[in-house]
């Protein structure tokens, strides 16, 4: 294992660099169009396998795509910032996915490492105390700050890669890295299902760092996400003039508050936790006239997917009849999900033992109760798990400068080095691992 | 007009004697037993032709009628009241309504006069000041009392009928008296125009007395009232253990609170008054138990019948919505319904000219604006215009001793042989009124 | 009254071109910096006395005022599309108001007349049917529209001005001129009256174009005008992560949902027509996040101004529960207020009287029952009342391409040669009114 | 401990017929006044020192108590059913607790059981299959049943008071049974708290039979308990005739239900398990009349004290807001209120290995995740952990006819022996026990 040590060390400079660019271009969801080409160009250089765009993006399944505009200027934006022509057009019109495949020649499983690319919709600090400000590399793109770590993940994807072809040799089965456009809002993981990505993979690990957990621990089958549900929905009515024919209306917005209280009283449920959230409401044009619409924006959470769903279903249901009420039309649309996730135990079992062997690691530990968040990586779990393979979720603890979602969000970048030294470790460990009967 | 004025006079004593019996037996809609079958005697007794009960009533059109059990308990109560055994089957059930008429066999319309029965739903003042306690004839009705005057209407009619009987030979045409049950809650008249009571009336008058009208006034035609629809909505969910498996509840409640907040944004109508009133709602059995059963006990109002029926529609779509809402059954029951009222112009005027002719009255209106009510007359009224007759409503102003619907209610008797005089006068110079072109 | 005929005649290309000027450089409510600038010069070149900005609007009594960044800007646009530097600094900071006196020097009551200024917030039409369009003078300022016709009414007062001086020695007492900012959102009239520009004034004329009323017809006392109040409410809460941390949450959403229910559920008055509305809610920051702002815009309306007030005293108790409810704060801005209005009845006979013998319209009525708007000069109207002066507002009917408000409103260019002589003749004939005991 | 054992099993046909008894003589909460008199009677025979009615129940901390007129009409239908003259005079007015001491005059703690002694509002089935049919002891009082197995629990502390008496020169120190009422809505522990019952108990055991738990298992110390508050608020407005003049009414329905969805809000907590039900609401006296009176019978729950207190809080708010928006009057009366439990360790280690030895149940388990019910003995084991105390619930599982609350509710009555048995034996060998450092 020394020359594993070794060969991550020698990358640290390099997992630097990469992290730092893609933190001063970040891109947010369905956006990454910069940090898509730029991966493409490496995995490509290193020799791997890829499949891009809409090989890897089912189309229909892309949820909270920006507009159409958007998607055109800021493909615009990434050109301008150095996005690779000659990768771009795989990804334009938002299916900035990368899969690189190694096939060994050698007999063994397909092992799945998934990675996220995308940046929050958020203004990172200027504040002197912050160190991309100190170092010189904030976001430069308004309204879009890697304040959740996709940058470090990345780079870490990328530092697998390199470190994997370096030991191919040491090999078997085949190697899958995922790079997942638009995890924030749960909206690119089913997308990259529904495109068949993991339907070949037999041993699967997802990755975040931080998350509160402590430096010096890893979190071996992370357990505590929500399974969730975003929704849009517009009501549509009817306009009027208040003072002279408030009867003509149709009042969207009448509809939409009836709706958020009746939605607001849905989440007891004996069986877990059950949350919703309406956490934006905009309705009507003008003081003096009937409000003909409204837009709420909605999310579901649920312990596990039976509550989510049994949330998400009895929510419907008091949207329609907040429609029904006032006589307006309604359209819901799916803007994200996630799953709730159970890591398969083998795997969570080997992956600890790997954890303790390495020596780099304070604390080991399984699981970790957490606060409640969400993650569509759960899509990915639970399709290699309904195929029979092994899948968890693994969490690197580090340093955090502020809390994720923060402004001043910021990782001790030395945790990269360590993921991509344990990610690497399970591949080539690969073969120790006994499948469960 | 001498003799007129005389008999009148003469009638007095009787007038008073029937009105006190009346007063005291007081019986609430649709079980006015005794009081069916003393008019039916009284009218058989005079030479009227009768109709009677189901003749009368149209059974489907009947609104907020009382259960069986009750109709059965209070059939028997008024038997061992007074009530007469060879009339009273007629009524058996609920149909306590007679018309009698008069066909002089000479040429002429059809005349119309109706008077309602029926006592409201409360106990009577049992105070010292309380002349019907002074005088010894209070209700012995528990829960029902003549707080509206609607004994003074019956003796009315019934003085009418002596007294148009007595002056037979100067009348012509036909003379049609209509005794009412159920104004009250405005649940009978619609089920009276129903069974075809009115398709033959040509000149129609229906009256009241007070209504805070001053002494020495009538109003030849009140067009002040609100059309309303009174509904009984019941929402059924399902129960659950409201700390156990609260998921497994449809909350009754819960639809019936956003039903009745979405009701009472209704009232907003350019064309006039509009108004809702949910008045009762009881729901729920038990502190810990999701509840499963809500009712509501509404009325729409409207300055005229499109502004209710308009509100009535949003009002059932709002009920329909807030059972969506919470995926909970829902029944609504009619429980009564007036119309707006435009008297006839002809008709009134006529009115107006007889009135100020008997010299009686020291005021003599048309219209007075009133505070808002309702009264199903307005459907015999309408049913009339239909078929092109004339019809009015009329107000005797007279002292009340405490306001309509008070346990102090009163009025003063003499108000009876005005009323009286009144319409027999219109009956008896039918013959001046030109009906127009 | 040949010569005044001929005088207005004479002045029909001047008028044409002074609205064509104003409506393609159209101004919104207290942002009439180049309009006001022209106004000023045209009346001090005529020989007017001036009064000015501050002299004529009190600070504090101003509604619905722009931040101050916008004042502003939009003060260096008009400087940048010809308004005039010599009397900007009069307007600075949203003080658009401008009133000129003439004193005759001979004994007499004081005439005021007044008209408005501003556009609406509206992009114009570009449609080839639209008349600005073809005759080249549509609105270049985005979002702002003379769309209500008082770039019409500007000109009618500068036209006034013009013959009135013209006819100076024939007029006795004193002459004021108002030009008020900010009608629309009815915010402008009272800081005019709060600055005591109508304490003197003894004869009031308020103006108004078309409004639906035909072509060739003069209202002389329209009193249709609803009473209102324009609320802006922020409700604050604290926000919080919506899975994670729901309980640490204040959730102004929900308060102002509730609100809006309970808000809506005001509106039954027996006094007559009241109103209200919820026009806009903006509420919330994300998804995920319990809204921590919520902004609603709401206005209540009432027949006269006692139901108006009524109606608004329910609302600030249902605001303040709703806040209370779910423990946000809240703050309430009064964005814009107007009264309801009876003109006086000797001067609306009198205008009358002078409209017939001028013998230009073809129907001269007192009142028009119409669609309930409302209209700030009610403010003007009613300060001239309580000092025992004459009051009334008056519409002048004429053809309109499209209804005002309308994105294609345009009018018939005619009216405002006659409404700048009925005017002048109420002037010149003003010694013929008596004023009532 | 074959003695003990055999004494148990002697006792059998008294338990039953004890429990047989207080089943056909069914008392609900407050009104135990039969219940009282007779096991007041039996362990005053049996040697014991009582402390009874206001000794042990303090007057103003009980909740939910029926009006005086039940208690009276309830403590003349006791008496009529055999209560004991002699001792009625303690629990006159609702004040029905027995506390039975037993000081062995040997050092040692104070042991305290406690058991309760109310029936439920709920009428028996009368079902043939039902045994308390078949056998002839259904309940003879109309609406009370023993449906939670209370007549077991009191059967239970009987037999053990004659088991310890018997046995009292084996024990040490002091033992304590405590006969609660008005367990069902957890409305009479928190008064024999604030009494000081609890104020010297060392060692405390409370207990229930059934309940879920298999027979055979005895669950040590169930700690799933929500913490609970019951609630009725009362809402009072003015009354308006709705069709007349709606605006002087104040809405006590309308407050009720914005009350309502606004308490139904309010149950996302990331702490745990947060409930909360509007059970009833009842509002409104007639159709036509705006609603001055509504209640609102609601219930909060907690995984513990904090989340319970927390929504408690919020709820509060909730209800002065409601009330604030409408301008109605509120009384919030407190109904009933238990902890959440937290079973001392060591005291249910104790409990355990004495159950283990006893060698009659086949399965010892500690806790048990079970329907989230409440359960005010919670107040009594804070108060003796309070002061330094150990305390534990202890379930005895048994076969159920039906489940609890249920009208063909049963349990087998040979558990009560097993109870007795068990709690002895803790008793007699308490000294065994050592209190943790």
């Amino acid at each position: 294992m020394t020359t594993l040590s070794q060969q991550v060390s020698d990358l640290v400079p390099q997992l630097q660099s990469w992290r730092r660019d893609l933190h001063q271009f970040a891109e947010s969801g369905w956006l990454e169009f910069r940090t898509a080409t730029l991966v493409a160009e490496e995995l490509h250089q290193l020799g791997y396998q890829l499949q891009l765009g809409r090989e890897v993006i089912d189309a229909e399944a892309r949820m909270g795509l920006p507009d159409a505009s958007v998607l055109a200027a800021q493909e615009a934006r990434a050109l301008a910032q150095g996005a690779l022509p000659q990768w771009i057009g795989h990804f334009s019109g938002g299916f900035c996915g990368v899969v690189a495949t190694l096939n060994t020649g050698r007999p063994g499983p397909v092992m799945g490492f998934r990675v996220d690319m995308d940046a929050l919709d958020l203004n990172e600090s200027l504040a002197a105390d912050h160190l991309p400000v100190r170092e010189g590399f904030t976001s430069i793109n308004s309204g879009m700050m890697h304040a959740c770590g996709h940058d470090g993940h990345t780079s870490i994807g990328l530092g697998l890669a390199r470190v994997l072809m370096a030991n191919q040799a040491k090999l078997s089965g085949t190697i899958k890295l995922i790079f997942q456009p638009a995890e924030e809002g749960v909206r690119g993981a089913k997308a990259m299902v529904a495109a068949g990505v993991l339907d070949d993979v037999d041993l699967f690990t997802a990755i975040h760092l931080g998350t509160g957990v402590p430096a010096g621990e890893i979190v071996c089958g992370s357990d505590s996400f929500l399974a969730t549900t975003k929704l849009d929905i517009h009501f549509t009515g009817v306009g009027a003039h208040a003072g002279a024919k408030p009867e003509e209306g149709r009042n969207a917005l009448l509809a939409a508050a009836q709706a958020t209280l009746g939605l607001h009283g849905l989440t007891q449920h004996s069986g877990g936790v059950a949350r919703m959230n309406v956490g934006v409401l905009q309705a009507g044009t003008g003081r003096n006239v009937v409000p003909d619409t409204a837009l709420l924006k909605v999310e579901t959470r649920g312990a596990n997917n039976e509550i989510n769903d049994a949330v998400y279903q009895q929510a419907l249901r008091v949207i329609e009849g907040a429609a029904v009420m006032y006589g307006v039309e309604y359209d819901i649309k799916l803007m994200g999900a996630a799953r709730s996730c159970k890591p398969s135990q083998a795997w969570v079992e080997f992956i600890h033992q790997q954890a303790e062997k390495l020596n780099i690691f304070s604390s080991v530990v399984d699981t970790k109760s957490a606060a409640a968040g969400s993650e569509d990586a759960t899509y990915m779990l639970e399709r290699v798990q309904q195929r029979g393979g092994q899948a968890s979720y693994v969490i690197f603890g580090c340093d955090l400068a502020a809390g994720h979602h923060n402004a001043k969000f910021d990782f001790d970048e030395q945790i990269m080095a360590v993921a991509v030294e344990t990610l690497a470790t399970l591949a080539l460990h690969q073969a120790e691992f006994k499948v469960p009967a």
